[in-house]
């Protein structure tokens, strides 16, 4: 869902297809960045605020920045708990799991002898660092969410970058059952489910044509 | 204020110190990792959710994640506007500010033969990427603060960017005379001006000592 700045653009006609609670879901429409001219042509438009993508359209607003893009999506669709106690548990969850996902974005573009090394390393960083936190969480409490027992960011981040990761790396929750069983329930939430199944709008994993053009739009 | 990730770690008992609107304060403590053990015992504690600082205790919880820890203090202090709109428009600011000032966080521990390349690159982001938008936005709107007419994160953040920018490169506002002016007016607000002058908690310039703490602390 996030794709990080490289090269890619989404725009939301009036509704945005996402996560509203439970059920609900918007519709959205994305636009991918495939040559500089189409880049330069935002910047010169005064499309992007910091000259940047991923910007996104929405209620007349164009966001950029991806935190600020999640953080207003998550308060329009009460994806940030019930109080403020809540939301910076949320946003803890959020930020550490980003820091993991962000190593994900990135492994692409690493030079092909250096992606292996990564790999191990961010399987080092979620078995130690990250994953034990959230096993721990939903072991404590016992509820099918990371925080105040309803889906929030927190959730649909960490869901993602367990995804990815096991795209990598088959196994990376074999020590831990509580993460495994969420995963599965997170991911059989109606329009979660959807957006998981072949022909929603998910990208697949990052090939070379997406690296290579990710390389002609940004390198000088 | 900010400190990034290295070696720091803030410490708030009951009151802690910090912009509320204008006038208000809190006072806080500070502790400083010095060595390896310092980190060990706080992990070993279990005191860091991902076994990492800058940590601050307040309101009884043990927050981590630099933008989390700013995005509490800055929603128990009114400083994220008045409405969701206000409230983005400083989120996306800060995100902004924030990728400029993470690389003068991280520049003093470039090697010496890239940190003065790396000035170059800071000046020109600086320049040409961020401070024409908010000389723009001060310009646009003639009021003393980024948003929403009142002090918020984006002002505070883009304050402490243009300071320590202002450390390397005395001249760097010279195009921006909105930006001058705004930088004289928040440095002279009461509880900001007394943290601004010497003998405050303010942190100096990074030098040797503080880029070899970090690197004993944090190297394998």
């Amino acid at each position: 869902m996030l794709g990080g700045t490289e090269g890619r653009r989404r725009r939301g006609r009036q509704r945005m297809r996402w996560l509203d609670g439970i059920t609900d879901s918007m519709d959205f429409d994305e636009e991918f960045l495939e040559t500089k001219e189409q880049l330069q042509k935002l910047q010169d438009g005064n499309h992007l605020l910091f000259q940047q993508v991923p910007m996104v359209e929405i209620d007349g607003m164009k966001l950029v920045q991806t935190r600020s893009i999640l953080h207003y999506i998550a308060d329009k669709h009460h994806l940030f708990g019930k109080d403020l106690k809540e939301r910076t548990l949320i946003d803890m969850y959020v930020e550490g799991t980003l820091d993991l996902l962000e190593l994900l974005i990135m492994h692409p573009f690493l030079k092909p002898d250096d992606q292996q090394k990564e790999v191990a390393n961010m399987a080092q960083k979620a078995i130690i660092r990250y994953f034990p936190v959230f096993e721990k969480v939903l072991r404590g409490h016992g509820q099918r969410f990371l925080v105040g027992n309803q889906l929030s960011l927190a959730d649909i981040i960490l869901l993602q970058t367990i995804l990815a990761l096991e795209e990598k790396i088959p196994n990376i929750l074999s020590a831990f059952p509580h993460l495994q069983e969420y995963t599965v329930k997170i991911s059989n939430i109606p329009t979660i489910k959807k957006f998981l199944e072949p022909g929603s709008k998910k990208k697949p994993p990052p090939d070379d044509i997406y690296v290579r053009t990710v390389y002609n739009i940004f390198m000088p």
